[in-house]
């Protein structure tokens, strides 16, 4: 089968790679028909993190199930399914409340396992892993390409408002207008969110953002003072802010915007953090709470996938460029340029 | 009058110095007759943080009113008060919602306010500031020594139970076993936990633990690896971690052995933590919320207060050691030398 294998900084090319195949009773096999490039993607394909040479990518898959070992119970062969980024067992302390990420037994989308971008995947823990899509939407193209971030990118934006405490009223800040802060400010709206102010570096990402339901915008990158200008609008911060950067900048932005006693939401895998620190003398003395993490994008599939279905939800405008398999590497390509915001990946 | 001054690391004299009087119409001057000596003072008392040469020190008073402002409504001259470590407004956004520490027009016991270690204070906001004993209870000796630790160590342990999220039936871990992490002790009993599992580096110290509550104690700085040790005991982590050190070890030793999906209250003043940072990586991962931050000791006071008025808290064993304002020096060296857990000035 072809799958996209990573040789080296901005070096993925798609090969001829071994299909994986049912090892357990509960394993399933998917044959992925659409997953997508992540921003954390870019990490390795930039260099700024390691991974080995000939390693296969990709973390966010649907597709239709192949085969299923003997004792999984929640597909067969035929069903239209995702699944989160991690594998999960579903059945340990952590799965059965809700936190998915922290399973006993978890995996990745990585070496027998397969990546996403390929052909095929062996889902480990089925039961626990995959989500099935009602038939009904089965082959709908645009409900599937809206479900699909629920793979990660929706997950966690929700993931980030959930753990800001975002509720019904309330006012709240977004900061980064990537893929994962614009569904933070979907995920912000669809809690019932009053006011959303978005920050970004880019006027067309905010474009987004305001379709998204973000009631304010500020660029920052140029004259503005981010801080100063969120500061004015809310009146000495929010109490909800969500931070979908991960690096030290945004972290320091975000709890420089949280109004004393306040929340900062954050999901953005930390880079550069390691070396300037949280702020943690600014949080010490506002007592603002830094919740949130990895986010357990299964716990949050059902609930999503129910409003996307009914079309109250739709974050696929994230998806600004589609691409081939085979023509993978422009897709990465166009994400490190920033050409697109996120890429869509027709297998 | 007279008052403890800093000149210097491990230079604190006491001397005659101007008498603060009312300025303003809700100031109150307090003579003060019991005060204490905070593990935060060694930090310039060592010189590990700055402070100018010549300043009032100390900001835990107790003592009897003296004089009132005009505007004053709470208490009168002859009433039996103590303060929090900082001055509040008592009717701010911040103070009305219980973060005084917050408060828009906050101050410390310093400057033209005067020290708490010293004769008299004269207490800003005496409205928003001062806590008023019940008469019944105005001249108990007992009494008021289990009433001290209210200006500080007490309300502060609560605040780091209550960020971590300790209620009843719960499990939770107190990493130090300084007067605050005992007072951290004791509200984690008070909060209904099951099981408190105190860590510390005194054995004499974790004795006191004992009696507060603690359930389990593990002493540190020997052959013990206190984190396997806990995570042993707690079958993987506790789900509510009160870190009251505000070292970067205290803190990574809080975050591992935190259970995933867990929180850390933390309300020791961070100190190194500057360098090594928190462990935002482990935090990420395991979705562990930090919370917590300088303690809004008055918001805790009232209630608090009452549960040592009728006998069922009492922190005062945290006073291991008592003496004269005059001899306030040793006070300080007792502490420094560890001696001492908190020592108690009688002024």
């Amino acid at each position: 089968m072809r799958a996209a294998v990573f040789h080296g900084p901005r070096d993925v090319q798609v090969e001829d790679v071994p299909k994986p195949e049912i090892e357990a009773p509960t394993d399933v096999v998917v044959r992925v028909t659409h997953t997508a490039i992540c921003g954390s993607d870019l990490w390795f394909y930039r260099g700024d993190s390691d991974r080995d040479a000939g390693s296969r990518v990709g973390h966010e898959p649907m597709g239709i199930v192949e085969a299923v070992g003997e004792d999984v119970r929640s597909v067969e062969p035929g069903d239209r399914v995702f699944a989160p980024f991690v594998i999960s067992c579903g059945s340990c302390e952590f799965c059965r409340r809700g936190l998915y990420t922290s399973c006993v037994d978890g995996d990745g989308w990585s070496g027998d396992n397969g990546g996403a971008q390929g052909e095929f995947v062996r889902a480990r823990h089925a039961d626990g892993t995959l989500v099935r899509v009602p038939d009904r939407y089965a082959d709908d193209e645009d409900a599937l390409r809206s479900v699909l971030p629920l793979t990660d990118v929706m997950g966690t934006g929700h993931h980030a408002a959930v753990s800001a405490g975002v509720d019904a009223g309330d006012t709240c800040v977004v900061v980064g207008d990537g893929a994962v802060g614009l569904c933070g400010v979907l995920a912000a709206r669809r809690l019932g969110a009053a006011r959303i102010i978005a920050v970004g570096h880019h006027p067309d990402r905010l474009e987004i953002a305001d379709d998204f339901g973000a009631t304010e915008t500020v660029l920052g990158g140029g004259e503005t003072d981010v801080v100063e200008r969120v500061t004015e609008l809310t009146g000495g911060g929010a109490e909800h802010v969500i931070e979908c950067v991960g690096a030290a900048s945004a972290m320091e932005q975000a709890v420089d915007v949280c109004r004393p006693g306040g929340t900062v939401g954050y999901v953005g895998v930390p880079h550069g953090v390691e070396d300037a620190g949280v702020p943690i003398f600014e949080m010490f003395g506002d007592n603002i709470t830094l919740a949130g993490g990895v986010a357990p994008v299964r716990e949050y599939a059902d609930d999503l996938m129910a409003d996307v279905l009914q079309g109250t939800l739709d974050p696929s405008p994230i998806f600004t460029k589609t691409v081939d398999l085979e023509a993978i590497a422009d897709g990465y390509r166009a994400m490190d340029e920033r050409e697109a915001i996120k890429v869509l990946v027709e297998v």
